[in-house]
């Protein structure tokens, strides 16, 4: 692929969007690009980026002439082959990605909310125009998840992928558990330093994690899952008591991406919530910002990848990375092994398959419960959980004198959504029980 | 790149070598094929398998048309589209893989030692006949490492890899460390379960994983580097003494490859050995006979892989991913991003690059003596140690009341390869101290 330099193609590269991560590629691709452009045999141009605000200051020192706010007109110039659109949100973000594909423009994309949106129409979109739409940093960041996913384990179906796929939320949990402090403690220093998204709902409440679920979850099963059918829960409500408690038990609480596929019976599931995992595991260790996914494939066996899930530098490796497969293509490569567009590989992956119910979920589970501190408060509610059929792993209590309150926390063995939301129905309604019960999943691998 | 059934091209593949890895292959391959070539857009047939004995029984059952005793009819005959060279050694292995590259078949491998022998010949020998070499499965089995390395980080400079490459090694290191026994109790169960290849130097003296470490180290720095010239060292030596005064301190002990480049001075130093990592580090909690490997790029920061490294399954995994790469590259796709062939590619990462010396290493370090149990002993080692400018860290002593002797563990504060070999030499002539004195490195990333 190496040519001599007089014969070398340039590839024109426009950037939609200059905000952190446009500004990262902008930077490591012009750091970097003398290597780059012998590894690709072509000489790389960045031509454009599109920015909201032209007066703005930024890090990244541009030549007036290379901005423009009018996004339109990167999309509509021929001369650009790759556009990267890293404006995030989903309207814009979605009309000019279709008009880009339309023009026959490669697409690179970080943009994992509008892929979960708008996935297929946008793969039906490459398609008809033979081009192609890559999205590597769109779930955990620098990792190469999705390489990994289509081409390194192509031999592999994957039973269970399950995995850390939001740091913020994760470098909440490990300051959480570490120092001790709250979650309203730690998230205001999480905003200080930039980490929570302006929708503050997608690191807090789990919506990122899971459009990233989501994701991962067509490219293994080629199903795309609606956020309504999944049960989706952020990590909010989880107090000291949880982390301390689960420590005690051997446990630590992560925010978890589980997707898990029974080739017998062909049911798939795709959820997200904050679990117990054991402290042994490696998932426990996967720390502060880092993002860690664990594919279990039938032939392979599990593999573990751990990295950067976000931030400026890591995001803008995935998107270079994606650039270089855009050249290879540009260079006449056939679409990649598996491909986004390969409307008839997914239909197959994805033949037959069942979504599991929300309610299907079998686990073993913890629960918290705040009660009035007087006699007889606990052969209540334990008398309620044995009517429901929920046996009871281990037990603790913490009282708090000044309230006259007293802190109830369980596991139990394996049970299921359905029992255990029952069981918390008849919890609330007992005049002993102050708060609303809270509870938690423990996944064991 | 979905084709009808009808226009689809047929590949023919033949396995040169039917042990574990090749019936693997062909097992995998065998039953998962439609998925596979829904996924390729191709038709796969396993044309032939080459066998050393043609009576022998074998687990997977393969029609005796299917294979031959001759391993070069299947590298002479025109029809056979991909050759997998599964049959280990040099000798044999580089002539049948230097006749399918000429004629113009694309060889996957997963020999280690071959590319480590012979890679620079094998590679051109690829690029004069505008043919493929494809050896995701010699390094790190199932992990799809060079795929991530050389597409998924293409964006990034690497000045540290390290990891765990040999999984029997890592099997015996656990078990060392899990039950309190000694090398020589483990090795025997790791021989008795097929984990010891037949040379037992490649697992125990650290070769193979060392044959790994050149190849990685080639893919990221475009240099080959010399067994001879690197610092090899295995895990016969280790003893329980070193695994629990290691755990005492917070360390485990791992068979570790490191790779290094300081951009700024421009060297490369690649090395293999036993080393205390800190026990909080999750390469640390990489145990049996998984391996793992940590890349920190300069863009995307630290990654880490975990995974099978070895074993039927995993290996086939790996090699079913480059006949895919294969298949893709036979459909008319260039090279890969970065190729093993881009001879000028790998001559710009390697320039100028200056091969460390083993004794250019500095680190911390681990030190077991055995002693004589009588006064002053200590008094004279530690006078040794001052005078050569070694610094401790930390000392215990073990007293061996039935031999009359003792044994002393040290570590150091960071030093260097030349004065800590100085000391060595001091020590061993003591008349107290008994047997040769044991280092190892503290490695700590």
């Amino acid at each position: 692929m190496v040519a001599n330099q007089s014969s070398k193609r340039t590839i024109k590269i426009g950037l939609l969007g200059f905000g952190v991560v446009g500004q990262g590629v902008w930077k490591h691709l012009t750091a970097d690009r003398s290597a780059l452009e012998q590894r690709l045999g072509v000489k790389l141009e960045l031509a454009r980026a599109a920015v909201s605000d032209l007066s703005k200051k930024r890090d990244v020192r541009v030549a007036k002439s290379k901005l423009t706010d009018d996004p339109q007109t990167i999309v509509d110039d021929p001369s650009i082959d790759i556009v990267c659109e890293l404006i995030g949100g989903t309207k814009l973000a979605r009309k000019l990605t279709l008009d880009a594909l339309k023009a026959g423009k490669i697409v690179v994309s970080a943009n994992k909310a509008l892929i979960c949106d708008y996935g297929e129409e946008i793969f039906a979109c490459a398609r008809k125009h033979g081009t192609h739409y890559f999205f590597e940093a769109s779930v955990a960041g620098g990792i190469p998840i999705i390489k990994t996913l289509r081409e390194g384990l192509v031999a592999n179906r994957f039973p269970l992928i399950y995995g850390i796929l939001n740091g913020t939320s994760n470098y909440i949990l490990t300051r959480m558990e570490r120092e001790g402090l709250s979650f309203e403690d730690i998230v205001g220093d999480a905003r200080a330093l930039g980490y929570v998204e302006a929708d503050e709902s997608l690191d807090l409440d789990g919506w990122d994690a899971a459009h990233k679920a989501v994701i991962l979850a067509y490219l293994a099963h080629g199903r795309w899952v609606k956020l309504k059918d999944m049960l989706v829960e952020g990590i909010r409500d989880i107090t000291q008591h949880d982390i301390t408690y689960a420590r005690e038990l051997g446990y630590k609480i992560k925010l978890l991406a589980v997707i898990t596929r029974d080739f017998d019976s062909n049911r798939l599931s795709v959820r997200l919530h904050p679990a117990l995992i054991p402290a042994r595991e490696m998932m426990a260790s996967v720390d502060e910002v880092f993002n860690g996914i664990s594919l279990t494939g039938d032939v392979v066996g599990t593999t573990l990848l751990v990295g950067r899930g976000a931030g400026q530098d890591a995001t803008a490796s995935a998107v270079i990375s994606d650039i270089a497969d855009a050249v290879h293509a540009l260079l006449g490569a056939p679409a990649p092994i598996i491909c986004e567009e390969d409307a008839e590989v997914y239909a197959d992956l994805g033949a037959g398959v069942e979504l599991a119910s929300p309610s299907d979920i079998h686990a073993s589970y913890y629960l918290r419960l705040r009660v009035k501190d007087q006699p007889g408060v606990l052969a209540k509610i334990t008398e309620v959980l044995s009517e429901q059929g929920v046996s009871i792993a281990s037990m603790i209590q913490h009282e708090e004198l000044s309230s006259r309150s007293a802190t109830l926390l369980f596991t139990t063995h394996e049970s299921n959504e359905h029992v255990m939301g029952e069981t918390l129905k008849r919890l609330k309604k007992l005049k002993t029980v102050i708060d609303a019960p809270f509870l938690l999943r423990i996944f064991e691998s």
